[in-house]
């Protein structure tokens, strides 16, 4: 099957960056000859004092607490602190493409010693149909040298937009803090040289490490939500991620999105002690036992039809089902209300 | 996560080979390494007239044509010819675990120069749990430097038993004719270093040339049931596997039990002209449109807890609903139901 790739312009993608970090130096440094070409957002983690440091050299926007103020208000139930602070970025930014890598990871070397350009691979993701329908064993069918294999149904073999793309990470995986301290030694050093569709119903967990999407088709699904009480600046001890995750995938199958996951790889720092972590963690874990089933068992109306009236539906459900059970969701679901009056108001709206 | 790896014993393993080629001498020679530990049940196409050769030095029993009168008769609706005879070798093997291999197959090769174990990686695949009610980001968490990722559900991390492994090919893909008579140049090179759980309720086209499976758990469940008018000797006139695949598929997901594709690849030699075959596969082709939709509407009772009751009423459903579109999917029912009754009669039943 041929790549159906249309072009993208480099002006339609924007790289979010939350700053968790004052001196982005070394980061951006290392991704240079990647994101030099596009326009940079960075976030700066409110929570944080000292001042950013940014190299020369860049077309960037920097966000602060003073900005979120200006267009947030004192009102909202979201709060851009640590992680959740990139959302801010989503929320102002004004390109169609949005392609966000957490600022302690570094680009991946090919064999050659070039760098991975995690841009190109996250472009072509969102560029090329996915086949959230039937499983292609094959992996990606548009992928230079694949097809669909024998028995793939002609009528799905073009398959359908793809608004979300998950790029994995090689040295320290995004495990939970409960892995991470039973097997400290735990590294993911093996590349999986594939792109595949997450079929349709399937929920998976949605790392923000390393994502990519149509800002027009979903970008109000993506929210800083859900907040544990002892979330805290490792990826590990958060779940904004993981719950905006169940909630786009809900969405995109309803709408009927693909989302892909794999390729583009990148290297993540070591940092933190999970063992430190363990306490709070739990929170998240145990939670995932409540969410998985109301998600899985999630159905939106047919007559929904836009993002942001799907998370509207969502939140509605979340508060009714979940509300009762911890109420970290009834929060969550107030955040997605709020999230979505914002949208609006910034003018986001998808098109 | 650890393994949870049980040992097989090498006399639980029965290699089935259908035998479309009467000198099996450099396809068995190849595989000399890896299937000598193991028992042997080699299958001759009833079509075929000329005497099969086999080299020396295998456990070996081979079935003809006046095993098949013996054990089925000639009353029944199922034929086993063509790549449909290795079916007759899973009907009369004793062994817990199959592996069937296309006789058109060579191993493919590790960097050093030493042979892939096609039967240790299917076992293995069998015999660690599958994960098919959420996807885990990093493919197979059972593999050695692997694990469940961040967000993961703990009371979904033990999954479920695995029954079906499918693996891929390398160079000559399973491609359908007309795929390969638009590209004649597309050639399959890149191994994926994989193997996933194909989630519940994704379907997909289940490829015969290299699989294993539990034969105690849904031996029942493979059966050459679809038969196309124009079926020939070259996969790609074939549909019996794609078939069967989505009826074990469905019927997996009902019992609980888990399907994993990926690894291991076996090489596909060069045969056949797609193009010659284009005419036929056009059937087939057709067919797919009308049986992916049946299958993913299909819901079996929660009482039928047997594979073999599964098929029974896979079948019943297939003939109400199917029946009328083609005769061919009434031949087919008709072909599952004897099966089962073949299933039983040889003493095969499920344990």
């Amino acid at each position: 099957m041929s790549s159906t790739n249309f072009t993208v312009m480099d002006d339609e993608i924007d790289i979010v960056i939350a700053a968790l970090h004052p001196d982005l130096t070394p980061f951006l440094n290392a991704w240079r000859p990647i994101f030099s070409p596009y326009h940079l957002t960075i976030v700066k983690d409110l929570d944080m004092k000292e001042e950013l440091i940014i190299p020369d050299g860049f077309n960037v926007d920097i966000f602060t607490k003073s900005d979120m103020d200006r267009v947030v208000g004192s009102s909202s139930a979201i709060l851009f602190s640590g992680y959740s602070c990139r959302y801010f970025g989503f929320l102002v930014s004004r390109k169609k493409y949005i392609v966000s890598v957490d600022d302690d990871c570094i680009p991946v070397k090919n064999d050659d010693g070039s760098v991975v350009d995690v841009v190109a691979q996250h472009i072509a993701n969102l560029t090329s149909p996915a086949t959230p329908f039937f499983f292609n064993t094959l992996y990606d069918p548009y992928r230079k040298g694949a097809d669909f294999v024998r028995g793939y149904p002609f009528s799905l073999r073009t398959g359908v937009t793809c608004a979300l793309s998950c790029g994995l990470w090689l040295n320290l995986a995004d495990y939970d803090a409960p892995t991470q301290a039973l097997k400290p030694e735990l590294r993911n050093s093996r590349i999986v040289d594939a792109v595949l569709t997450v079929p349709a119903r399937t929920l998976m967990p949605l790392s923000g490490i390393n994502i990519a999407f149509d800002r027009e088709l979903v970008g109000p699904a993506l929210f800083p939500a859900l907040r544990l009480a002892g979330e805290g600046k490792f990826r590990w001890e958060t779940m904004e991620d993981i719950w905006s995750g169940m909630c786009v995938k809900v969405i995109c199958d309803h709408l009927g999105y693909g989302v892909k996951s794999g390729l583009p790889y990148v290297e993540r720092a070591e940092r933190g002690n999970a063992a430190d972590s363990l306490r709070k963690e739990w929170e998240g874990v145990k939670l995932m036992e409540e969410v998985v089933p109301f998600f899985q068992k999630l159905k939106l109306k047919r007559a929904t039809v836009k993002a942001e009236d799907c998370v509207i539906e969502v939140a509605k459900e979340v508060k009714d089902q979940l509300g009762k059970v911890d109420p970290v969701f009834g929060r969550a679901a107030e955040a997605m209300v709020d999230w979505v009056r914002l949208w609006k108001a910034v003018g986001s709206g998808s098109s």
